[in-house]
């Protein structure tokens, strides 16, 4: 499907996680593209332009093509550019990576981050309903090298980009460990090699500019 | 993928529009099913044990795999099971169809139902704010027989189960025509398409069933 001359563009906010991931799979895939920052709150007339419906990045123009949606843009670029696939042709697997990115991106972010900042029921039921449901996540890469198996997938860039380099710093600035390391030993396992993958690293914003940023806001 | 002496079962409630687009998309297929009701708003040992996480239809088992959430089970369908797909090939084409169906199942679930029910700015404004949403519906199936092309698809499945058979019968409880024709003819065109398939018709309630059942809970 890749052609010669394609324009690539990718409208994201450096803070956003599902921004983040996007920017894994393109690079993971070896696409060049171009980086449009946008300002967040601020919605710059582009983003309103290519993303009426929702008003939010990640946007990712290919060609013509302007799609929106980080799931789906990761769907997207995998269909499109074929080399080092993210999910699994096994059609069991490829819906286990599509469930447990769904969780992550639903249940764990409403409740690891919206339920802790009004922890209505306290802050320690609060914790607590968060690590329960860490560690479906926790059973889910045991034995591992990551969610993807033997290279980082669809999963590692969902999980990925909202767990370790967003969630956790947030819940830093909130002085709480969630995912302490005698509890939750393979998850830690993961976000160190995930530490290690050169293109993680290249995708993800540097821990004290986030923090300060993230600080702030909390 | 298909193969002799399979094991399909669907867990499900008949009020469920999720469950709804699974049973049309297995019937679509032709994979013969063994229906398993819950009773809903019980929750049966057997639906706890098969879905643990979410607690809720539907649950789709196919031999040894087990399955919840109806995107991730209608996809699971199409790529196991290839006569009839529900998807288009074509990666931006595909891509629209679970944009909009994501769209559906959040924005428009949301906007046109909890929202009216709490109506907190007033009944008219939460009326005005869902037909905005329906209209980008209105403009994606006009000029096409159905959202899927010729016949029905993914996006049908999930918007027909949602909106035709499940939203409008609350609105019609609520005295509410959301849908009125002379402001989305292309949309009426398309419910009386879908009320003309044959799979469709087997597949959604009565609406008598239906509207009694709904009317009783708002």
């Amino acid at each position: 499907m890749a052609k010669k001359k394609e324009c690539v563009k990718l409208l994201e906010f450096w803070m956003s996680p599902f921004s983040r991931r996007v920017e894994m799979a393109l690079k993971l895939k070896g696409v060049p593209y171009e980086y449009l920052e946008e300002d967040f709150p601020k919605k710059t007339p582009l983003l309103l332009k290519l993303n009426p419906v929702h008003k939010k990045v990640p946007v990712l123009v290919h060609n013509d093509k302007i799609l929106s949606e980080s799931h789906v843009i990761l769907e997207y670029i995998n269909q499109t550019w074929k080399n080092n696939p993210i999910l699994p042709q096994d059609p069991y697997e490829k819906a286990m990576a599509r469930f447990w990115a769904k969780f992550v991106d639903e249940q764990i972010l409403s409740l690891g981050f919206m339920s802790l900042v009004k922890a209505e029921n306290g802050i320690e039921v609060a914790i607590e309903e968060t690590r329960e449901l860490i560690t479906y996540l926790e059973k889910e890469v045991t034995g591992k090298d990551f969610f993807g198996g033997k290279t980082i997938g669809f999963l590692d860039m969902v999980a990925g980009s909202m767990i370790p380099f967003c969630l956790a710093r947030a819940w830093e600035c909130m002085g709480i460990d969630m995912i302490p390391h005698e509890k939750f030993p393979e998850l830690n396992r993961w976000i160190k090699r995930l530490n290690e993958v050169e293109i993680v690293r290249e995708c993800i914003p540097p821990k004290e500019k986030h923090i300060e940023r993230a600080c702030t806001k909390l």
